[in-house]
């Protein structure tokens, strides 16, 4: 197996014999080329111009020998087409927070070709030059929810839980309408060359399993059989969910993300033969080298019961020295996880 | 068993007929009576003036059947007198994060009579006129490190979590002086007439098992052995810490406080035969009455396997209407778990 397909290879089941490894956020404002270009640029201008996506999304590769690019957008990214005004500063804020049955009757759901051609552009582009696999990415429909609701990032998304439980119906033909507009998304992105797809469904761990399977499930059921016929691994991350493994182990879908809280090795019978992403603390990049040793080789060791990709258990934090970064993916690159496994059964 | 004790009896192990409610941050926000209050008054001049946090203390119970109170304070409460400055705008700021090892040292520890008098005439006004057992509390340690390094709130605490990396001996030394100091604080109110003690660790769940187990336990439970000769019982609280319960069980405690995620039927085998406190979902407040009734039925229900103090899972929101509050006060006043059980094993 060459190197350049040991990322599909663990996304598609296989134990392979080191660990993938990529960075959630690898392509952002810890990299002082990434700040260079932001200067420069404000979000929507680095998202829409696909030289400039292409270049983010190429950045963390020249520095790192990482198994997998993941394209520079944000999951905010096809909702203004349905005609919700988006700022970052730097967390996304809601011109207009959706809160009423009417509001939510009014949205759009724009054409698979108008919801964000300059994404397709710039998978050609960095498909041309990207030496490892390109995965493509959306957030969930709940997530995208909760913010469109809340109007922005919240401490508890007061507004957003209260709005479903007030308007249940209402806020199933949201979650209906971003369904659709995520299949034509993320097809699309298939379409112009994304290799794989994760699916970001950063507040579904606010929710109890009741209300996942009422509210997040069904939706994230029909994006993953949307993609099934294309053939590529599918990712789906959700934060703060070990209350809901149970129902997220039903999700087709063959690679699960977990935060850094608990250890893969406790969290894989949970999943049932999924491919496990994790689960390194962000904060962990923030200390000392002997630290950061210790700890990524202990996710390693945590992660040999089955295929594991290695990765953070959320974003990469801004003041992360790429120095580090460098260090944990020389580190994890070496860690030989069939000698390991066969040392400690010998 | 009289009424007034039904809280007691509970906290106490007791697997009571009917289960005893109070609502975390039931004297808040979605009170007028409160507001009236909070309209001329900073919340350091309630916080501190007695009468007024004997009054606002006392404002739920006039309004709903609660059987228990609880002090009107902030978890901040006890810090000024260690050398910082907060401010409430509304959550929690301080003037200058404590950031360095330096700055960890210059912090006091003030006498037990130095750190809140005002607490201790509050609570002796309180005992003179409540009908109920009255709730002391304070923030565990870990938690009130994570505000005072990170300076507020935040939405990932990534100050806080990097610090914890790079600096663990000067986070030790922080956390030994908040012990201290919260010994310190929750006997003077024990000792002023408070009958039980909640120790809020909110964010506790931001960690793994191991970063507990170095940063949060040991405090935890130099706090709790501290308050072992008052005899009255001890609660804890932890939020999102599905994955913590392994050593909270192990903690000196006799109630865990379970937020909403995870129902307490799950819950419960995991806490080994401690009382269970809570765990509707806040948000179940803003819906309409019947899934006000049915939601709190479901956690009585879920409830019924040993001991159980009904709340919420996590404050009361402040758009709350009172009335539902009410409604589901009476609700829970109403249910015999003993006819329920005997009905559900014939």
């Amino acid at each position: 197996m060459t190197d350049t397909s040991l990322f599909l290879a663990a996304a598609n089941g296989h134990n392979t014999e080191r660990a993938p490894i990529w960075i959630m956020r690898q392509a952002g404002r810890y990299l002082p080329e990434y700040r260079a270009i932001k200067a420069k640029h404000s979000f929507w201008e680095m998202a829409r111009t696909p030289e400039l996506a292409c270049e983010i999304t190429l950045q963390p590769l020249r520095r790192f020998g990482l198994d997998a690019a993941i394209l520079f957008q944000d999951i905010m990214t096809p909702l203004p087409p349905m005609g919700v005004k988006i700022e970052f500063a730097p967390g996304p804020v809601f011109a207009e927070p959706v809160r009423s049955a009417r509001a939510i009757d009014a949205l759009r759901v724009p054409g698979k070709d108008e919801i964000a051609p300059f994404v397709a552009e710039a998978i050609k582009l960095i498909r041309e030059a990207c030496p490892v696999p390109l995965i493509g990415f959306g957030g969930a429909p709940l997530t995208l929810a909760t913010y469109m609701i809340e109007g922005g990032s919240s401490k508890d998304f007061e507004a957003f839980r209260g709005f479903l439980r007030q308007e249940p119906e209402a806020a199933h033909r949201l979650l209906d309408k971003l369904t659709e507009v995520s299949i034509r998304y993320l097809t699309m992105q298939v379409e112009a060359g994304a290799q794989a797809i994760q699916l970001f469904d950063s507040w579904a761990g606010l929710h109890d399993a009741r209300s996942y399977r009422a509210f997040a499930k069904p939706y994230n059921r029909r994006i993953f059989e949307a993609l099934a016929p294309y053939r590529i691994p599918r990712l789906y991350l959700a934060v703060d969910a070990l209350h809901l493994y149970g129902e997220i182990k039903e999700l087709p879908c063959e690679v699960v993300s977990v935060d850094w809280r608990a250890p893969l090795s406790q969290v894989r019978p949970l999943l049932g033969g999924k491919t496990l992403q994790g689960n390194l603390d962000p904060a962990v990049l923030l200390a000392p080298k002997g630290v950061i040793a210790q700890e990524a080789e202990r996710v390693l060791r945590e992660g040999l019961g089955g295929p594991h990709i290695f990765n953070l258990g959320h974003g990469i934090m801004r003041q992360t020295d790429p120095d580090s970064v460098a260090q944990l993916v020389e580190l994890v690159r070496r860690y030989d996880r069939v000698k390991v496994r066969e040392a400690s059964a010998s």
